[in-house]
């Protein structure tokens, strides 16, 4: 699908409608199937041990789908997670930032489905995968 | 099964193991399958138009399914969610508290499943559910 | 919800439009919340062992949501899964037939969710639960 | 991982241990980081329409993730299916089989995660995708 928002749009958008949390994340790039986004390693999503914690990721995952659906339909602010799994398959290094990479397997015009593969900077095992399911209003 | 640890004892663990988020959630109360958790509804759980955030919904099931193991085995701290899979089914109203009821389905020798309705405090309809499965340390 | 269809409207809606597997399955009654079916326990659903298969669980849940659905909103044949979990938590033993307990959490104009316990017939345990995810047409 | 089982180990273990569904599958490769599975477009799979079921997808992506393990750590029967999340995207055409790729993204001592897309055969978009979770016995 065409991509409608580039890297920049879709900063833009993220400081605009989330404010209190896009400092936490970074658009990488857009790639032909979805986009790739950074989670930066702040103190706050740590838990003991220094390990990224599960919510930290979770919201990596959300906000990677959600801004991979839209770079393709364009700034839809109403468009809601209805369904989130995630496995947890490794505790991630400390003070390393996360790559979540996601790729949309389908948009459709009421249901758009993604997957996520979250890496540690760095190391190529995978440390959580996910699939998350947004709802698209009528547009 | 047997309690282990009381509301009391819980709210200690989390004050001692967490203490970037032990100020976010409340023990209610213990039930026969499991245990009742209280979200407080800061600003920082918020999103736009005022409704708690997904992340904010996805630790408060991932913190009632801990504890409410916990409360049977004692305080594993190694204890670790290899899946969670959550839906959120309606947007819940701005400046309430959650309330997520957690009921034990499984808790075994290696793994815990749990399940959680989350409902906005003084309301009826479910807000979003979840389940989630631990991977439990020998002992 | 009003219930439009009952236990005999469902089963011959069942034997008209799902022929192939009709008789593995039976409504046992509708409930306030849901519906309760039941997984006879034929040779085919069975695995080495004479354990019930995942296969037959997964098809006993996703007709149980789906009944409970159509009760109360009528025989709609175009409403499709879209998203199915189930989490197998104990071994079903051999030669019981299945019960599937299903709820509806949500019954909205476009998605419908409910979750399901199956158990073994006269034993407490869950041995498995699922929540499955349904997409309805426009009525 | 290095593979242990080759493809006419795997098949011969599945006639062996499976002999009820052995006939509905093909192993058509070995991959490396998984496996590609083959469900034969048979009669008893199909829904009205003549779509493949639900219940078939889900027992193509488990016997798929099943074999994707087994082929890397020996034939070992009591590994069992702990989790299951499958999204339904598409309708698959009838009259075709179905091809499910799965990959293993964690293979640890004692669980095991896959991922799967299943798509018909001689098309590009993918009819589902599922997760599954095995429990590996001590070994």
């Amino acid at each position: 699908m065409d991509i409608v928002m580039d890297k920049a749009a879709l900063a833009a958008f993220m400081d605009e409608a989330f404010p209190q949390v896009a400092g936490d994340f970074r658009v990488e790039h857009l790639t032909p199937e979805g986009i790739v986004m950074r989670l930066l390693a702040h103190e706050r999503h740590l838990r003991p041990g220094g390990t990224v914690s599960g919510p930290a990721m979770f919201a990596l995952a959300d906000v990677a789908v959600y801004l991979a659906i839209l770079a393709r339909i364009g700034p839809v602010g109403l468009a809601v997670t209805t369904n989130m799994s995630i496995d947890f398959m490794r505790k991630p290094p400390a003070g390393r930032d996360l790559l979540a990479e996601a790729r949309l397997l389908k948009l459709g015009r009421a249901l758009a489905v993604g997957d996520v593969l979250i890496r540690s900077e760095g190391t190529e095992p995978v440390v959580a995968r996910a699939t998350a399911t947004y709802s698209i209003p009528p547009r």
